[in-house]
């Protein structure tokens, strides 16, 4: 598959030298091997993947994904559904209630030009949806969402699935279209139970859960509760990171992105300052030590942040970088990443591809 | 003062019911209110004050600012250099080394159209800096960056800082201009006694630190330290934020910036879902329990967040907050918050006044 012609480079140059830092850089082999491997086991395991572009924004990536063999994709905000949209992507599913006068006219207006499917996961928000079904001259399907362990979203019980599944059967304008959670991690058994009990009271009322959609890039490898399900949303597998490394679910060789800094101090022998803080990096840390890493350098970490600032622990380096070196960190959580950032680098091992801008960033809520 | 003249505001209603969430809101009789009040505090201290504008990226509020009395503004990169430059700010320190070939041609050519003064904290970025100064055609005045307790960036001693201005007021093109420093919280008279130091070597060689510039709002309204500095950055205290109340600065009054977010759930009676996450609060903790709070629900905090998701804690509210009600989240750092988005609302009380583009949210590096 050529995955470049899907962009359209900005040219900053060839080499890392040339890029200005602190940037997100993105290899598109890397990229590529870990779409092409997730959806062969989406193919071997016979369900449909459904990519949440929530990580890359991009609509080059959600194309290169659906020709591959995706499905649809998956959303997380009106604001980057009207940007896939606007990019060709008409199978989509928004994984969020949608709440408020101005955001159901705008799910009426992607009604008319895509075949958007949402979620609900209480009775509160039906009104709402059968107004803008009502708006859009046409049916909107949606999935019920339950919450199977995670404490989030969702109703609480196969039980009150039902009822939420009876009340959108019997709703003007709205279809009901399957099952859709994101388990607890490591909890995929707990999710099978509570969708089985779903299922089984769904059938017993007479309605048909299409649709049985789970999510996550860190259990994606893991087979419990799969048989269960018909339909997988993971954003975080197409650039990995530092977290889903120590999830198991990736080896750092299959992280696509890493975020090029440059050192720009070295007060101390033991600490090295580079210009990416929490404004590049975010200050997520999923449970880990540390805001990132480097892995030329053996996983020295980020050990404390500033808005600019990132302190890089060096202590355990003999070989330590001086001011001016580029340095790539390997974020905790990549999704937030791209989100901070207008423009993100392309490359393909060392050589610069070019920037491109990330559509869907700062999109309108 | 008539702050409103420096805005130019695009209708979005004239409700808080008619905006879109999440999005920031700030009133902007809160904001007159703390620059008057930091600006009177400077007059009578007899300090410059120099505001950092990476809180509110907003050239409307640099420009009030400067009316109000400062001397200039502080930036930490020179993107938002640019855009204050471009805003009409001519008055400026950079509180950044500034490393690569790129950065340093950027320099140049703010310095040909604006007085930017720079810092640095190792010889290393002398050449760099003279080149910009040969680029521009003109001196740069170099300020030496000092830690003097936060273990940043920074000479790590008087000794130090003292051999450092020495290479400046020696390097082409530079002139010394005096000592910056971030102290670290609550060490201030560390602070002074190593600029006491650095200043009498100074002295014996000669050489006059015009500027003794020192930095943050959480510990603005302390008096330790402060007869030893001519300068004064803050950036956070445009806005307050729940850190800023945690650390004395301010009372929840003063806290300009709220985010507006709308509940999309109730799962459990305990469990209220907002439409925002870390994508609109950011995963700063600050040393803090929780990423936010509401102050209409009696400080309700925002427990758990993904990244478009807020977990709020309403288990000890009798009057739960329903879906569809709008609620206002006190962040804990609003710095980086308002990076997040490329427009905010502005306030006066419940009237909206409009909404203004953040100018130097996502600007380059």
């Amino acid at each position: 598959m050529d995955i470049l012609k899907y962009f359209k480079f900005e040219d900053v140059g060839k080499r890392l030298e040339d890029l200005e830092t602190p940037v997100p850089v993105i290899d598109i082999d890397v990229v590529l091997r870990n779409l092409t491997r997730w959806q062969a086991r989406c193919d071997a395991k016979g369900f449909a993947n459904r990519p949440h572009i929530k990580t890359h924004k991009l609509v080059p990536l959600a194309l290169a994904q659906i020709e591959l063999g995706a499905k649809g994709i998956t959303v997380q905000k009106l604001g980057e559904a009207e940007v896939m949209a606007a990019g060709g992507i008409t199978d989509m599913l928004l994984t969020f209630n949608v709440v408020g006068g101005h955001k159901l006219q705008r799910l009426a207006d992607l009604m008319r030009r895509t075949e958007i499917k949402v979620v609900a996961d209480n009775a509160d928000v039906l009104d709402g949806l059968s107004h803008a079904a009502a708006q859009a001259g046409r049916d909107l399907t949606v999935l019920v969402e339950c919450d199977t362990g995670a404490g989030r979203n969702g109703v609480q019980a196969p039980e009150a699935a039902a009822v939420l599944a009876k009340a959108i059967d019997a709703a003007p304008g709205l279809v009901f279209g399957g099952l859709m959670t994101l388990p607890k991690n490591g909890a995929r058994g707990q999710m099978a139970a509570f969708l089985d009990d779903a299922a089984a009271r769904l059938s017993r009322a007479g309605l048909d859960a299409a649709t049985i959609s789970t999510g996550g890039s860190p259990d994606m490898w893991k087979d419990e509760g799969l048989a269960h399900i018909n339909e997988y949303r993971a954003g975080t597998y197409i650039y990995y990171d530092r977290s889903q490394v120590a999830a198991g679910a990736a080896a750092y060789d299959d992280c696509a992105l890493s975020v090029l800094t440059t050192v720009v101090s070295t007060p101390t022998t033991d600490r090295a300052m580079i210009d990416a803080g929490s404004k590049a990096l975010t200050s997520d840390l999923l449970g880990m030590e540390g805001y990132g890493e480097v892995r030329s350098l053996g996983g020295a970490r980020v050990y404390n942040m500033s808005e600019e600032h990132g302190f890089l622990d060096v202590s355990k380096h003999n070989d330590k970088p001086k001011v001016g070196d580029l340095v790539r960190i390997t974020p905790n959580h990549v999704c937030p990443v791209t989100n901070l950032f207008d423009k993100v680098i392309f490359v393909r091992g060392e050589e610069v591809l070019g920037a491109v801008k990330v559509d869907a960033r700062g999109t309108v809520q």
